[in-house]
């Protein structure tokens, strides 16, 4: 569908999409360069230039039609078909993934949960099955999932990377708070609710010693 | 303490922290730059760049302190002194947050919750105080919270950023799916877990075309 994308426009995909989408339901049809910049924090000729390598949208004037546009961008990111996730790790955070609905709602449905102790989640889960990690190679070829999300102790992530890898599994969204090691034909997100935190706090420290000085 | 420090070193700070802990941990007790640049996919030249950015340590030869390393960093990144967060928004992403507990542990303890409902959340949240954020005006500057963490929905989260600026909150960590306007004085994290969800799904995508052609 489309070529080659540069690393720094693959992380504005989503934005484009996410701006896109709450302008087609507020009704606007049409959107110029120059609007949509204002809207991203992008200038014109930025937009001009990402929209291109995403296959040449909207004529010089008219402005990029905002459904098209959407759904094209949405077909890109390969939104247009479900992925199905399983989670490894009950834990508070496993947990927390598994009861937020939005990722279902938006294709990414959660087939699964695995962690040693099946007995003490199964009661918080509801509806999600829940098995034990010793049963991973057994049952996870079956479930036709492409994503598995990590949400175990940084020392165990790296070694279930490699055991899901070998399952054939090739997407990974990490919560573990560790830099984990992958093969090229890998995909590796990680989300660092913690480094987040924590630059956050580096950012709440300086303001109060500018404050001070 | 520290001097000006760049973006791109702040947000390696908690990734130094995490891997000097697990050093700390692992009993090891100096390290050289190319061994910490081994383990954090960095230069031996980058390290002692970034590390003196931070206040000149170690001496040529001895490599780095470890604990010592790991202590100032967490006095740089204000980890040495707890911060107070308020969380505005009980849906699924606000209660996961609220109850997931490795937060307080490291110092970010959640001190309330605000939503609209507070009858259908008190149920949900434990020993977390809900309000309802019509009382937000009276109750938060009494709280000391330093973080208000937005788990709003998109077309909510600016109104009510702007709403706890003007309470004295300089500090937000948004988990709404939306691009904040915000004053200079104030510092914002983005948590945009469906943007990070949909790169993976980009990621799936360019995969599979790559084995078909």
């Amino acid at each position: 569908m489309a070529g080659y994308i540069s690393d720094a426009v693959i992380r504005r995909l989503p934005a484009y999409y996410r701006h896109l989408r709450e302008l087609e339901d507020a009704g606007v049809k049409q959107i110029s360069s120059q609007d949509l910049g204002d809207r991203m924090q992008l200038t014109p000729s930025q937009i001009r230039q990402d929209i291109n390598t995403f296959g040449g949208f909207g004529r010089q004037g008219y402005g990029y039609p905002v459904t098209e546009l959407k759904e094209h961008i949405r077909a890109i990111m390969g939104l247009d078909h479900e992925h199905r996730m399983v989670i490894i790790g009950g834990g508070r955070m496993g947990r927390a993934i598994a009861s937020y609905a939005g990722f279902a709602r938006e294709g990414f449905p959660t087939v699964a949960l695995f962690d040693q102790d099946t007995v003490r989640i199964q009661m918080s889960t509801e509806a999600l099955p829940v098995y034990p990690v010793a049963e991973l190679e057994e049952r996870l070829p079956g479930m036709a999932a492409k994503i598995v999300v990590l949400a175990l102790p940084a020392e165990a992530a790296q070694e279930m990377l490699e055991r899901v890898y070998s399952l054939g599994i090739r997407a990974v969204w990490n919560f573990a708070p560790a830099d984990l090691v992958y093969p090229r034909d890998m995909t590796v997100m990680n989300v660092h609710l913690s480094d987040s935190l924590h630059i956050l706090s580096y950012r709440i420290n300086q303001q109060e010693e500018d404050a001070r000085s």
